[in-house]
C-alpha cells in the first residue's frame, strides 16, 4: 500500500489537472443547449482512459448524449470488472449562491471545490487513476472494463437500450461504482441498497391569459392556489403519501434487519448541522436513517407561476408548474407509481381547471447481498485503507441504470462511495475533499487485490 | 355634441402621436431601475398639460417617484374638479406572450396596443383631450386641476403624505379619475365601489442549502411542500378564508341590493369565453359579480421554489416564496388584514421550518354614494353619449388613493371608466379599443357642462 501512496503523492499534481480538465467542461445533460460540452467532455474521459493505459477507448453514440467505453483485457480466462461512472452534472442554479465558479474549479481548504467534484466527476476520476497505477506498476489482475455514461443525472433515459445492444461487449463479472458516500472520512461504507425515482411535471392552467387579480379574483379559480391544494393532498398529517396503492408493493424490513441498521453510527445533531435544518421531519414511526433509506417519499422539486420579480403585481395567473418527484424502495415499480400517481392527479383535478401531469422519468430501486464475492473484496479494502470493516447502508439516491444493469446484462454492482455528506452534491458549492480522492483511489486499488483473489478462491 | 365630434376627428391623428409618446416610455414603478422612466414620462405630461392649456405645470418630487401637477384657474369662485390618474403601469412579463412590443405602441383592429394603453395613460390622456378641447373653445365651465402619479401600480406608498403636504394645493369639490371598467362598449357604466388591498410576500425556508431530494427526502421538511399546505389551509371547500377575524368587519350587503345589482346586465358565456375558463369557481352563496364586488378573496399572485428550468433536477431546496394578496370590501381595514394574516400564518407554520411574512403594501376599499351632484353629472354625460343612464356597479379593482383622498382631502372621487374586459389590462397584449378613447374624450366634456350646471343648482 506504500507504493500507491507514494504514487499518487509523485502524480498528484497532474492528477488535478486532469481532474480540473473534466471539471472545466459544464457537462449538463439536462440542458439541449449543452450537448456539444457532452461531445467535449467525452473526448477527454477517452484521451484520459488511453492514455491510463487502455487497450482501446471509444466515443459512441446512444440516443441521446454519448458514452466512453474502454477497455483492458490481460487474459480473457481472467475475471473482468466492469467500471460506470457518468460524466454528466447537475444544473448550478442557483448560481448567485455559488462563493466560486462552478467550471472554474478550485482547491480550498483541502477541498475541490467545483460542480462535478462529487458527483461524479470526481468519484469516476478515482477508477481512471487506480487503474493508471496498476497498469503503470503491471499489477492489474483482472481484465477492465469503462463505462461513462452522459445522462445520469436525467434517467438515464438512453442506457438501457445502449446495454442492450453492446450486451457482449460490456460482459463482466461484477460492475463497480463510485458514485455514492460513506458515512464519513473515518467511518468506511458500503451502499447495498438505492432508492428508485418517479419524476413529473404537474401543470395547472386555469384562465387562457394572466388576469387582474382585483378585477377577476373570487370569480375564477386561481392556479396557483389549486396547485397547492393539490399538492398539499398527497401527504398527510403522518408524513405518508395518499395516493391510492402507493404503498402497496413497499418492502417491509423485518425487525432484526431494523434493529441492526439502528446499530450504525450516525449523530442527529451533526446531521442537522450539515444541513442547516432545525429539526428533522418525516414519515412517523420511522428514523432518519430508514426514512431516506427503506421508506418511499414525495417531494416538490420546483414550483412556479405567476409573478416572481421584485416588488409586487397583482396578478391572477393563467398557469402554474410543478416538479414533483417519489424516492421509491425495493419491489416498488416506478412505472405503476408514475400511472397510480397521474391517476390520482387527474382523479382530484376540479373540473373548473385543467391539469396536465406529464412523466419525465424514473427507474427502479437496487439491493445488493453482502455475501458476494466483489462484496467481500470491497470489504476488505476499506479494511486495508480505513483499518475497519465497512458499514452496509441504504442510500436514499436513486441510479435508475444500477437496477438497468442487473435487468439487462445479468450483473450484480458494488456500489463503492467516498462521497461525505459534506460535499453539497445538486447544490451550490459542491465540493470533495483531496483525503477522500486520494483514499479512494488507494482503496480501489486494493479492491482489485482482493477480488482477483477471492474470485480464484470461490 | 358634434362639435367635439369634429374636433377629435380633425385631431385624431396628433391625439394618437402624443399618446404613443407616453406609450413608448417603458415607466414600470416597481422597478428600481425604471426611475430614471419616471421622469421621462413625468416631463411628458408636464408637457402636454401645458400644450393643452394649463396655466401650470410642475414635476414634484414625492418620496418615491414624482408626480405631475397642473391646473387652470378660470374663476375661483367657481366650482373646481381634480382629475387623477397615473402614469405608472405594471411590469410586462411574461413578455414571450406578447404579439407586440408592449413599448412600441401599435393600431391594430381598431385598438392601441402597448402596456398602459388603458391602464391608465389611455384613459388619463382622454382628460388632457377634453381639457384642451374645452379650452380651446373657451367652454370650460369650471376650474381644473390635475394629479398624475406614478405609483399606482405598486399601491401609491407616497401620494398620501404628498397629499398631506399639498392639501391646499389640491383642494377641489370632486375628484375625476378614469380607471375602471364599463360593462360594455354599448352599455355605459360608474364603478360605486372598490376593493381595498393586502399584499404580502410569504417566505418558508427549511435547510440551509439546497440539498439532494434522494439523499435527504423524507428526513427533511420540503419548503415547497410546507408552503403548499400553508396556502391551501388559507382557504376552506366553500372558497371561504379560514383566516381567523377576516370577515368579521365585512360590510353585509342588504337583500334589496343584491336583488338590484343582479339585473345588471352579465352574460356568464360571454365572460368565461373573454378570459378563456372553462368553469368559474368562487365563494359558496354569491353570484359571479358579487364574488369580484361584494366579497373579498384570497389569491397567490406569484410563486417560486427549487428548479423551474427545463427538464428534471432532483433537489430538495433550502426556501419558497409566495406572493399573497388579499380584495377587501368596505369596513375591512387592510391594516387589520395584514396583521391578521400574519400572525395566523406565523399561528400555523410548523417548527421544522422557518416562516417570514412581510406586508409588501395595501390599501382600504371605498364607495360613492350615487345622489352626489357630480355623479348625478357623469350620469347625464353617458346618457348623452350612449343614449342610456350607466350602471353603478362594484369593481373588483383597487385604487388604494381613492380611499386616501377621501380620507386627507374630504374629496369625494367619481370613478368615470372607459375600459373593457377585453383590454387585458396587467396582462400581455394590454389593448384600448380607439372608439373607447373618442367615447370617453366626448364623455368627459359633457361631464364639466352638467357639473358645472347641477353645481350651480344646487
Amino acid at each position: 500500500m506504500e507504493a500507491i501512496k507514494t504514487y499518487i503523492e509523485t502524480h498528484s499534481g497532474r492528477f488535478i489537472d486532469e481532474l480540473f480538465e473534466l471539471l472545466r467542461v459544464p457537462s449538463i445533460s439536462s440542458r439541449p443547449e449543452h450537448a456539444g460540452e457532452m461531445y467535449r467532455c467525452a473526448e477527454t474521459w477517452k484521451k484520459l482512459l488511453l492514455e491510463a493505459g487502455a487497450d482501446r477507448a471509444e466515443v459512441l453514440p446512444t440516443g441521446g448524449h454519448p458514452v466512453v467505453f474502454a477497455e483492458k483485457i490481460i487474459d480473457p480466462s481472467l475475471p473482468t470488472v466492469l467500471v460506470y461512472g457518468h460524466m454528466d452534472v447537475m444544473p448550478v442554479d442557483p448560481l448567485d449562491e455559488w462563493t466560486t465558479d462552478p467550471f472554474q474549479p478550485v482547491i480550498k481548504e483541502g477541498k475541490i471545490r467545483a460542480r462535478g467534484a462529487d458527483d461524479d466527476k470526481g468519484q469516476a476520476f478515482m477508477h481512471l487513476k487506480a487503474f493508471e497505477y496498476l497498469v503503470s506498476r503491471d499489477l492489474l489482475p483482472c481484465n477492465v472494463k469503462f463505462l461513462v455514461e452522459g445522462e445520469e443525472e436525467i434517467g438515464s433515459p438512453n442506457l438501457p437500450a445502449f446495454c442492450r445492444e453492446h450486451a457482449g461487449m460490456l460482459a463482466a463479472d461484477v460492475i463497480l461504482v463510485s458514485d455514492t458516500s460513506m458515512i464519513a472520512a473515518d467511518t468506511p461504507s458500503i451502499t447495498t441498497g438505492l432508492r428508485g425515482l418517479a419524476y413529473w411535471q404537474v401543470e395547472v392552467t386555469g384562465p387562457a391569459i394572466d388576469l387582474h387579480s382585483g378585477l377577476f379574483g373570487g370569480a375564477v379559480a386561481n392556479p396557483i392556489n389549486e396547485l397547492c391544494r393539490l399538492i398539499a393532498s398527497l401527504q398527510d398529517e403522518k408524513g405518508r403519501v395518499t395516493v391510492p396503492g402507493f404503498y402497496d408493493d413497499v418492502q417491509e424490513v423485518s425487525p432484526e434487519e431494523r434493529e441492526r441498521a439502528a446499530g450504525a453510527p450516525f449523530d442527529e445533531e451533526t446531521y442537522k448541522k450539515n444541513i442547516g435544518v432545525r429539526a428533522l421531519k418525516g414519515e412517523e414511526g420511522y428514523s432518519t436513517i430508514e426514512r431516506v433509506g427503506i421508506r418511499p417519499t414525495l417531494d416538490v422539486c420546483g414550483i412556479q407561476g405567476g409573478y416572481t420579480g421584485e416588488g409586487a403585481k397583482t396578478v391572477l395567473p393563467s398557469k402554474a408548474r410543478a416538479k414533483l418527484s417519489c424516492r421509491l424502495v425495493p419491489r416498488q415499480q416506478h412505472e405503476k407509481i408514475a400511472r397510480l400517481v397521474q391517476e390520482h392527479l387527474q382523479a382530484i383535478a376540479p373540473g373548473h381547471v385543467t391539469v396536465t401531469v406529464e412523466y419525465l422519468h424514473g427507474g427502479p430501486s437496487y439491493a445488493c447481498p453482502i455475501d458476494l464475492p466483489a462484496y467481500r473484496a470491497a470489504e476488505q479494502a476499506c479494511l486495508d485503507v480505513y483499518g475497519k470493516l465497512p458499514v452496509p447502508t441504504r442510500s436514499g439516491g436513486s441510479i435508475p441504470v444500477i437496477a438497468a444493469f442487473e435487468e439487462i446484462l445479468g450483473i450484480k454492482t458494488i456500489l463503492l462511495g467516498f462521497g461525505l455528506a459534506t460535499d453539497a452534491i445538486h447544490s451550490p458549492n459542491e465540493n470533495f475533499p483531496l483525503q477522500q480522492l486520494f483514499n479512494g483511489i488507494t482503496t480501489i486499488t486494493r479492491f482489485y487485490h482482493h477480488f482477483a483473489g477471492n474470485h480464484n478462491n470461490k
